[in-house]
């Protein structure tokens, strides 16, 4: 990070991302503006976490030569307060993260009072760290992806025919809570029968009907590290079209898995699923990405993709994290997805979930 | 919201918030942008909701005259295309919720391609729309607030010596599925003992004891509608000091309710609790604001606050629905909160929640 500063020729950076704050300093509270200067890293918050930061700074998970400042009223107030009283005059903020209202505010108001900052604009400063975990964060990716075998067994035992999707989503909560994720990473999807051709339905009350494809996509967070699983299962015999729509996905899914290695675009990883479904006609039915980066977010960096001039392409290196999912959805049909955790070696990927894949019949 | 697009001479104003868009659209993904003209709403969803949006526009949940626009790739190249083929020349956008990353790459690229565009920024033109709740959010909120009696009976009735705060929480959120809310509106609270001196602790592993004061802090999204209730119990006997910390609370909530009438400020509402506990020397252990308006959102305005210069203050009028959440926390000590929500009539307030307030001896 500091070595970013000296690149970008700051004096500091203004991190207003709550993820981004977490990940530089333990905090992990809804509010908070975080300073990072060549030589010191400054924490503001207010009343609320006052206690929370004295605590944390007491324990093992401290942020080293972390200051903290109270926040009395407005955080825009304090950050100038601290930017004047610490002498930055050249100050990051991270642009993504950032909105106009606020950046209006912050020049408007500096300017006014003579505080001699200039705000410059930056992208994925910290994000670009966070890319690649370390090994504490492996650890807990991996044992977060390790829980949710317990969770999907309970899954699979509460589909049934005749249970509403929103009665399978409580009793995953309930399995996520038994596994000891501290929250869910996500709202649960149980998409069932036409609701499976819905790659971002959640879950509601239609009941599980025999024939009926059932994806089941949830995730839980551990530590603050998040872990991501789709499965999708049959109820009773699965017709024919839905056997071979399951095929297809688990092909392709299987033809990215091994396209994971150091080396590699993101987009290439993509175009492996992607010319599978095709070759299958299903190209259209794909209509989403092949995955998403995992950590302190459940979607972050680095996005398998195909190459969009809004996503950043990234050439995957060891100690990247993310999914693979493929699926394909037919409208009124239904749908299949197939989903799991992967971690880049130095060789190729461990997959961290470890769920049958095969098609179920529950 | 029409008359706001005349009154600030825009052709066109662009909503990326995607509460807002869900409050004019009922379109309820985590993507989307809305564009609303003078005689035309215009829906961007990608792929993952295309057929979400063609279900609603069959349902009676339709926005009349709704188009729906298909994103092939990008939010930000359909958005310009969407306002190049509409014609929109003075186009309004949502100041607060767009970063400045999003605004440069809007102004440079439509500059860049001569679409004539200039884009303008707005504030809370939908956030002022949304302050005053119509007859079917009312009963949708009156509903929500009404299902946590079951709920708070629960959460009492898992309230021990010996457990956990997460097993509470856990008990708290099967209550509200049980309950028919389709999600929780926020991570539910449960801090004892000294864990209830930090406002937005959540719940840990720490085992409730004799003596204890516990803050259990939950709420529910009903249809998409935000409620929030919070209750501070004791373990067995309270000490005198704790019954006079939740006396105190107590009362500066009695004030704040009986001062919620149209016509006041939010100012006045929050000085009628703090003044009560500043009466009882505890104005110092009451670091945040008085309340906070419910609705799609589980915090949106009205802010019943202190004048701020961060903070609209607000004119109470019938139809807004807020909480009312005095608190007093010691450090070391523990704390109390007591949270009820209430809807501005044209008179006085209704209370929509209905759990007792006295300190319960569990």
């Amino acid at each position: 990070m500091r070595e970013s500063l000296d690149a970008l020729s700051l004096d500091a950076l203004v991190v207003t991302s709550a993820v981004n704050i977490r990940y530089l300093s333990n905090h992990a509270g809804s509010a908070g503006i975080l300073v990072m200067t060549r030589d010191s890293v400054h924490l503001l918050v207010d009343f609320r976490y006052r206690d929370a930061v004295r605590m944390l700074q007491e324990s093992p998970a401290a942020c080293a030569g972390l200051r903290a400042w109270d926040v009395p009223a407005s955080y825009d107030e304090a950050l100038l307060m601290c930017l004047a009283e610490i002498g930055s005059s050249i100050v990051g903020f991270e642009a993504a993260h950032v909105t106009v209202s606020k950046h209006d505010w912050w020049q408007r108001t500096s300017a006014s009072r003579d505080l001699g900052i200039t705000f410059r604009s930056t992208e994925r400063v910290v994000e670009q760290a966070r890319l690649i975990k370390d090994t504490a964060e492996i650890e807990t990716l991996r044992e977060a992806a390790r829980r949710l075998s317990d969770v999907a067994t309970a899954a699979f035992a509460g589909v049934r025919e005749g249970v509403s999707e929103r009665h399978v989503a409580g009793v995953i909560e309930s399995a996520m809570r038994a596994a000891g994720y501290e929250r869910v990473a996500f709202d649960t999807i149980v998409g069932s029968g036409p609701n499976a051709a819905l790659p971002h339905y959640r879950a509601g009350d239609r009941m599980l009907s025999s024939g009926d494809l059932v994806v089941l996509d949830f995730g839980g967070v551990l530590d603050g590290y998040c872990c991501d699983l789709t499965r999708t299962v049959s109820i009773g015999s699965p017709s024919a079209e839905a056997r071979q729509l399951h095929a297809a996905v688990f092909d392709a899914q299987r033809a990215a898995l091994a396209a994971v290695r150091p080396g590699v675009e993101t987009s290439v990883v993509d175009a492996a699923a992607r010319s599978v479904l095709e070759e299958h006609g299903l190209g259209a039915a794909f209509g989403h990405g092949t995955g998403h980066g995992l950590g302190l977010d459940i979607h972050e960096e680095p996005r398998i993709t195909w190459p969009r001039p809004d996503v950043p392409s990234v050439t995957l290196a060891p100690g990247m994290v993310f999914t693979i999912e493929p699926g394909a959805y037919l409208s009124g049909f239904g749908g299949v997805r197939i989903e799991d955790d992967v971690l880049v070696t130095e060789t190729g990927c461990e997959v961290l979930t470890s769920v049958p894949r095969e098609l179920q019949m529950l």
